[in-house]
């Protein structure tokens, strides 16, 4: 029912209207204008229940025929842009899609179609339906990121640059290493998108506005009609389960995250101070005022855009708080997050593939940046490696360290002598430790830094990319 | 400078997309087709900074003229609907502003607008301007509003209901009484807006792109045209900050907690087992599946959007977190939340009034559901009246509580005898004590129930309606 | 280190503090009073690092006999509240520990457990592993309030309540059908929480600071002498991670959610006006100043720690969003949420468990709100088994509703003539329409009211709890 | 009334205790353990209100001197730690003192302290006068805070740096310009805390449950005596408020979120690659595995607590949302929040106090960082003062930088010969295009880089430290 009635009585309050209808209400009310994307999804559960309707006898298989026909008749004007909205009318995208088949059928068959049928499950099913698909869809950008990220970590295994804590230098690693550590975050993203799916592609057609469906309908049918897995089961729960949005957001607000720390680990190495890394023209923007610059735009927007998919997810979450059970039209609140989050975690998948696709590294700088003192975790194992205990050693190195400040020298030039002087258990042979490869290739435990294990995390990876297809 | 231009190098890692520019990345970036908005903003900004910049002599007089003209042809385009918007090239409303003055006026003198100035503070002065002017609107709605509460709470005075703590009938209160507790709440965020009104309309023009102007504008003279009521100090605060936006949303995800708990109250009021209320029409809907069914749609939609609004704010702060000073692509990601925030709180506003306005009560509902329990501490504070101390009467009038449960006899229909059993002290003018009008007239004191208590607050609710204008 | 250091150079500028230490910076950075929760994890945690590290020979056997008795002295101390915390300098558990365990079997020994080791890999691994073990624990509490569900929705099973949309009076339904809409999204709730264990039980111990470990370290005989069931693969990943702090935290606020909305339910039906259960005391509380009062405390502090829950996994995102890669303080931010989190969930689930259990319903109070308005939809649907389409009989039922609205006669007392006269096709058998255990049965699709679904969704619900296990 | 008494009927659903009462529930709803923290606005709200019942002569001047003195001893009990909490029984801090003022006075006296007072009324005017207090604490911290920027910004003027936008080198700034860029984020902070607390600054005491005070109780007298500034109009909204609470807290999360930046800023600068700060070593810490770490752990405590600040105010908001008006045990949870918050910020601007009064600058690496493309913008205005269009001098200026580059000499090296082959139009003057301290001093408009301006600031700033005093 549209909000087109009259107010009852008249306006003791001096409100806002004098007339008989609000027209803002009933644009603030109705959510034709963006749920009519869900057209198909709207138009393939009504032939369902209309087939499992005429299966169990309350419509003819004549009448169901017509049903489907004018359905898919309507569906057609949807595919070519011809459906026309009749503003106040078609307040969503059920109502539209059945006046129009009424027009096209006849309101005899067409009137039959909503029987033991409630918005309430449409709605629910409608959702579910189109977000399986664009997830899956999402699944498949998201092998595609993962792909070139271990493609990436094979071929340019052999550049070294520095792995920072604190954002302050600490030890040696390969750049595929640092690919490689936001590869396993995206191959979580990637398990957990499977579970999610599972979850969202369960059916709530047969449910009614709340009880259930008084003609015994064949719920198992539909909902193998349809491509669900499995169905809702109780039908209170079916009509009022958002859930299936609430993991959704949740799930992207934590892979925008992931993308939010990429991009600013990308935007500190691509400063002119780093130097790291160069993006492509094509992810970057120049400025209206300053010739020279060239700004990683691309990645800021991905990391901005981390916001605006949590805002979704919190700004759902407060919608539901407290809710009584079943439907309330709070749950309207739900279409609009859904779609805008999808797009957003959707296009920034394939922005954050096409920056790393396209990003240009600068080994020099990488090399450039590198300072012996990241080796002081390396003196001091030399000395583990000789007996004396882990305590002590962070000790000495910590006085190497300090020599090499007072003097003025770099660690790897403190003479051996020198060293001699801080800790009598310096050999010659320590000269050897100043040597960022070597320090890398120590690291050769599952998960370091060394060329096998690096090697080890690419089978991993791809396995996990694999295994979920 | 759009992202039209070619990637660097060939793509190496089987990447999303082959030829030399992303289209995706182009639309990722792009903000046109929302901050057209600010098409006015952006041309009173552009005529104030060129106005400026002939005074210092950085252009001629006459090139102003040219501009000023041009820039009002440009204005005229888009009140028109005339203006086309070029994609891909028309990347954000200050280019495509500057592009068509171009074709206009020619680029010899289009070409100076842009002298001394950034795209950053632009955007920072165009968003300021619009938001303050739809703040003051906003503040008109609420004072409406406002009014609205008063003027019902003045003339429904008599009508008693019952006061709920915990859910649970506690003490009688006028309706009135009711209305007035929202009202102070919605007082209080109209005193709040005045305040964020004020931090919204300050002057970030002549910020440059974070070190100020290099041809000593005079950013007084453009603040005080363009209506700003203070400069904002420093040129890297001036075009990196938005808290001119998150304190807005934070206003209105406050505003839209207060409606949702108004609309929670409605909606329990407005159901069959309490019937306080009958929604007008024209803020209900009915059901598809149930023709009996009158649902507050309004109200729940209400309730639902402080989920929407409170998304704006926390998703916006997230993108605001940890970012570098100054200004950062992120930051584009202000403005969708900024629009769509305000027109969700200017809409709720006017919906709230409206059903406000056109409410029906049902004041015998509301005499029915009062319970002689809710004047239990009107006989324990009888007793404190002859001195006892009040936690003895609060026993006692417990007793008395459960007696009138185990006697299935309503509390008011005890006999004296029957009380004066429980506690000696009871008087025959104890009787006198089960009286609803009595019990909340009794709570005389500073906003109290009482006729007096309630007509103060409504004085005191106009005063802060006032003041503000 | 601690804070304890000199500030370099002398205070130029002012400042809140003039000595040499800033004793609020150390209690600001220091961990220890939250993180000594997690003291057992870190003791076993390095007796497996430690006997790790004697397999690689890179530490004696007998050291390794000696660390490990150490360990087990101090966990003891902790077990026994002997351990002694040295306030400025046990900033955490670690430090503690090993501090406690060097004066015990002196340094020289003590000094070789954090060989090849760093404290970013131990909080991870502690947390991990304490968190595994609580998440264990509330699945079992969820185990029991499913259980619980499951056996009052089987022995409740007659009783007939309204079920409500819109908070309006929709359809009978069974109140079993109320208890398993909830039971599902709980089992929902069980379900996702096997997929978190799985991505916490994960084991970070080798994957020292952030570049791996030196001296090829058994991580998978690690792994398994602490129960992981998987490695972290990427070093750098496994000391940043803290995805599985996140996870939890958003599985327990959208838990937290289904319990605010059963806790809503529950708070109106147990007002007077509906009347449907009535609390235990043990779950209620009174008033200090209102006698007669009983609140239903227990529902509402579930209610409102959905908002708490909800506050953890928020912020902890924020904390999270935009960190650069590997370790960074920001991360102590994930220890006291995870804390107060688990509390809030464990307890909020035992609570509610608590409250159903001795919740008491008065089937009466059920009876009496049941409408004859009701059974409107029945009506259309006699007509539908008639063969007249239901948008039409949605509207004559729309008119028998009206009718008895107008006559002021309950719908189901309207005379069979007067059905006549609203329609011809009103047989006299519509009489039995009016009967809400037929309304109920009727609705015998899978997922629906009658007894039969209401019977299979008890056994599926029992599945579910049972497969998990 | 505490949580002990024994639930209602026997357990029949195999529950989770088998006892009458649920241990687990009186710790739920208990909030003695950290609402003690307001023992002193308990005690001093409750003398007022004696004070006042004795002035209406519902208690007498001979009781209300009882009352007092009993009070003041109980609050002794306090200050020396020997309040004995009683556990189960003491269930909040209002029940606490009145437990003991009964031992201590009799309960003939003591029971008369809470004539017509309810408990809800009692925690709204603690909580309030409790924050005012901690937020005019606050106040002085902040003030602290701008006095050191400002005194900073004063002294080290001459120091210049690169400005930055997108991470980019963009123009040469002075270091005081980008402090002074956050002093104006803080000052705003302190203006909007002013605003705050004059809305915390409102009396609830005389509210009652709900409905007000039934004993004339003078709420004027009240509210001077504890300093209140003003009265909460109306005794609903009175008990129900706490958007002072959330108030505070959104003030905090944005106060925090200005430090997450200020932070954020200061991390990279003291990154080995800037390199332009050094921390004081009360503001570092070191690495237990890497001796030559120092890390800026206090900068990221800061940057990392900006979340747990947005968690109290997202997890609160949450908590508020569609609750039904006037008092519901939910409030209970405002104040956990609170005082975490409280402390969370206080501590904070302490800490970024500190941390900016100790640091040190190095303005050698802020010098080496310059580069000459920062000049290109004044190379264009160079052009712009002949006249050229600032569209044009803008592309000249990107062919000088693209000449630069494809020469690999220093844009500043570039002959005249060569700049003049890109436009005719340079002259010999260009030259003195390229120099730092000129480009900032250029910057002379208000607001920008140049000395005048930036000290033009400081006197601003310092007079918003001033005028709030």
């Amino acid at each position: 029912m549209s909000g087109l009635e009259k107010p009852a009585g008249n306006m003791l309050w001096g409100g806002r209207f004098t007339g008989g209808l609000d027209p803002l209400m009933v644009q603030y009310n109705e959510s034709i204008y963006f749920d009519k994307i869900l057209y198909k999804q709207d138009i393939l559960g009504s032939i369902a229940f209309a087939r499992a309707n005429a299966k169990s006898g309350i419509i003819s298989q004549d009448e169901f025929k017509k049903l489907e026909e004018g359905l898919l008749a309507v569906q057609k004007e949807w595919e070519a842009g011809t459906f026309v909205i009749v503003p106040g009318v078609d307040e969503d995208i059920h109502t539209a899609n059945e006046r129009r088949l009424g027009e096209m059928i006849g309101k005899d068959v067409a009137g039959k179609l909503h029987t033991g049928r409630s918005r309430n499950e449409q709605i629910a099913t409608d959702m579910r339906m189109w977000l399986r698909d664009e997830l899956r869809t999402i699944e498949e950008h998201l092998r595609a990121f993962l792909s070139v990220i271990a493609a990436r970590a094979e071929k340019e295994i052999e550049f070294i640059m520095p792995g920072y804590t604190h954002l302050q230098r600490a030890q040696p690693i390969r750049w595929s290493h640092w690919m490689l550590s936001y590869g396993f975050a995206f191959a979580s993203d990637l398990e957990r998108l499977g579970e999610v799916i599972k979850r969202v592609n369960r059916s709530a057609l047969g449910c009614g506005a709340l009880a259930g469906n008084p003609f015994n309908i064949d719920r198992d049918m539909m909902s193998e009609e349809l491509g669900f897995e499995n169905l809702l089961w109780n039908s209170m729960g079916g009509v009022a389960d958002r859930d299936f949005v609430t993991e959704t957001l949740q799930w992207g607000a934590m892979l925008m995250q992931h993308i939010s720390r990429w991009s600013e680990d990308l935007i500190i190495y691509s400063s002119g101070e780093f130097g790291f890394v160069r993006l492509a023209d094509a992810y970057s923007t120049g400025s209206s005022l300053m010739p020279q610059k060239k700004n990683p735009d691309s990645l800021e927007l991905l990391r901005g855009k981390s916001g605006r998919a949590f805002g979704h997810m919190a700004g759902f979450m407060m919608t539901q708080k407290g809710l009584p059970s079943t439907y309330n039209k709070d749950l309207q609140e739900s279409v609009e997050p859904m779609l805008d989050h999808v797009k957003t975690v959707s296009d920034s998948i394939q922005i954050a593939n096409g920056v790393l696709a396209t990003l240009a590294i600068q080994p020099k700088r990488m090399e450039a940046s590198l300072d012996p003192f990241m080796l002081a975790t390396d003196l001091a194992d030399y000395l583990v490696r000789k007996g004396v205990p882990f305590r002590e050693t962070h000790h000495i190195s910590g006085r190497c360290v300090a020599l090499s400040e007072q003097t003025g020298t770099p660690m790897n030039e403190l003479t051996y002598e020198q060293l001699k002087g801080v800790d009598a258990r310096f050999d010659e042979d320590i000269s050897e430790v100043f040597n960022y490869e070597k320090s890398v290739e120590m690291r050769s435990a599952r998960g370091g830094t060394s060329k096998s294990s690096v090697l080890e995390q690419i089978k991993v990876l791809r396995a996990m990319i694999e295994n979920e297809a």
